[in-house]
């Protein structure tokens, strides 16, 4: 873990910068914003975040040969995109906690969550247009849009508990990779990259953000919540199938199998059916094994950064090291 | 209105255009579509509509020198926008109905409806950058953000029953006339207007915008249900001032203002004082005074087309006649 704070030492600076330019940008925003939804905006912008999507988006430029200064403004994109997102699924899944504090939609109501979401969505796509123009609006629009689709996918399977890691796989690829992968593949269009650096830097972001979405359901079984902010079993609680339960449930016996469907279908009691459930996955291995599938997704997310062996090593260096903190972060 | 109906006819071709062009894109999009999410989007767009804001778009652009297909192509993203608008705002209004049968949060329900929006969101702000480039894409979000400031506006102005003209002028300029004037300024500008053009067609949607609302906002009080395809009374139930209410309480005497202050102020009488409100509206003149006000935004609407007299005869007539329409339309 050291190395990785040390990592972390590194971006430092640019975390530094891209909190800034988002206060820039609401402040520039403010004299023709109402009041309420100023607040609404810092609230959600500046309670907590790792920023790690527009760093992402930063890092790879650099790697390509960029950035200037306008790549740090395109960057934010990402966080706002990020933040409607949040936003609008708050108030699908009526989540009371966000980063250890009430939701945006708790604190504020629906309204004003579902039209900060749609706010910071509009200033997203202006930005990614003004410093990455129209190749990299498509990507990011088409982003978006695969998002919705993977938010569709989600609600199908949600009554389905027959789900394979194939089911899994596509829906967090629409939930988590797409965003994450599209930050660093137009990172790198906008730093001047080559068709092959974009590629590799598009598939390195997908891994990693299929390794980012396994760790994240993993600590909604084992996380420590005074770290994560939000208490564990939620997605349980929501019927929702994580690739823990999937790779259990794959491995147990038919019986076993059954009573858990049982306790699935049961939406009253599945909230305390979590050390129930809890205790199947550990004997049917499923947390180890999930653990593993991250560890493969980041395995396969660094091979992409061998092309840029030579010259820039340090940025390699820390897009690497984003990759590890992705698998050992415990928030 | 004969003269209306005859120019809605020079226009027909250019509204199924603009319905071909919309399918095509849906259609285009499905195969990487969730089934349910397709059904969202043929449900919400093919149900009805003016297609208002395309035409306004395809016409202005004429004006200007084009178009060619691209401006079509470009239209559309306005209907997706507003559809974008409408999802997020029958969730957040809870509103039942919407052109005559369930509104998508009821027959779909809040999650659909919300990504719903977001979907048609991103693809609209895609459409945008493509075919309008970084120009247009800047005035589209701008009008965007601006849209979800005039909502605040409008929940800020909700609790309180001592608005102005002013305040509603600014709330409606949010939730109408920015997108009706985007519409006509970015067609404009694609069309290849100089800037005098692109600042008059820009004017003369946003005149238009506060036309079509006040109208609205009248058939509100006024309309025929069978052919709006809602229930009158939506805007008193839920708290809302709009102009004739206004325009009534500025005329009428402090006793009565203060009867009408306390009906409103009591949220589960407000839908069986209907007729008290409509009564008090009538006597005290609000009805005519906005009809008057409307016919005014329009007149000035209309001042705007003034610029195009020589040449382009036929489509300034058009423009000229939807303005009317939009004045004397009974849906």
């Amino acid at each position: 873990m050291s190395a990785i704070k040390k990592l972390l030492g590194h971006v430092q600076a640019d975390i530094e910068k891209i909190d800034e330019i988002m206060r820039a940008d609401i402040d520039r925003l403010a004299a023709n914003m109402d009041k309420r939804l100023l607040d609404v905006l810092h609230y959600g912008l500046f309670g907590g975040g790792k920023r790690f999507r527009p760093l992402l988006a930063v890092i790879s430029g650099r790697l390509c040969g960029g950035p200037d200064e306008s790549a740090y403004r395109l960057a934010v994109a990402f966080e706002y995109l990020h933040m409607a997102t949040l936003l609008h699924d708050d108030v699908i899944d009526q989540a009371e906690t966000r980063r250890g504090r009430p939701s945006v939609v708790s604190a504020y109501g629906v309204t004003a969550a579902i039209l900060g979401g749609d706010f910071l969505h509009a200033l997203s796509m202006e930005l990614i247009g003004r410093y990455g123009g129209t190749a990299a609006l498509s990507i990011f629009c088409e982003a978006t849009r695969a998002m919705v689709d993977g938010e569709f996918i989600q609600l199908r399977n949600s009554s389905r508990y027959n789900q394979s890691e194939d089911d899994y796989f596509k829906a967090i690829e629409g939930k988590t990779a797409v965003l994450i992968s599209a930050a660093t593949e137009i990172g790198a269009l906008c730093g001047g990259a080559d068709p092959r650096q974009q590629l590799a830097l598009k598939e390195y972001g997908r891994n990693l953000g299929f390794g980012f979405q396994i760790i994240d359901d993993l600590l909604d079984y084992q996380g420590d919540a005074k770290l994560t902010g939000k208490a564990v079993g939620n997605d349980l609680a929501e019927g929702k199938m994580t690739l823990p339960l999937i790779l259990a449930m794959d491995q147990a016996d038919d019986r076993q199998r059954q009573h858990i469907h049982a306790l699935l279908a049961d939406t009253d009691r599945r909230r305390s059916s979590f050390e129930t459930v809890y205790a199947f996955i550990e004997e049917n291995d499923g947390f180890a094994r999930a653990h593993r599938r991250a560890s493969q997704c980041i395995l396969r997310a660094r091979e992409h950064l061998t092309l840029f062996s030579a010259g820039e090593k340090k940025d390699v260096e820390i897009l690497a090291g984003l990759a590890e903190y992705a698998l050992y972060r415990q928030k």
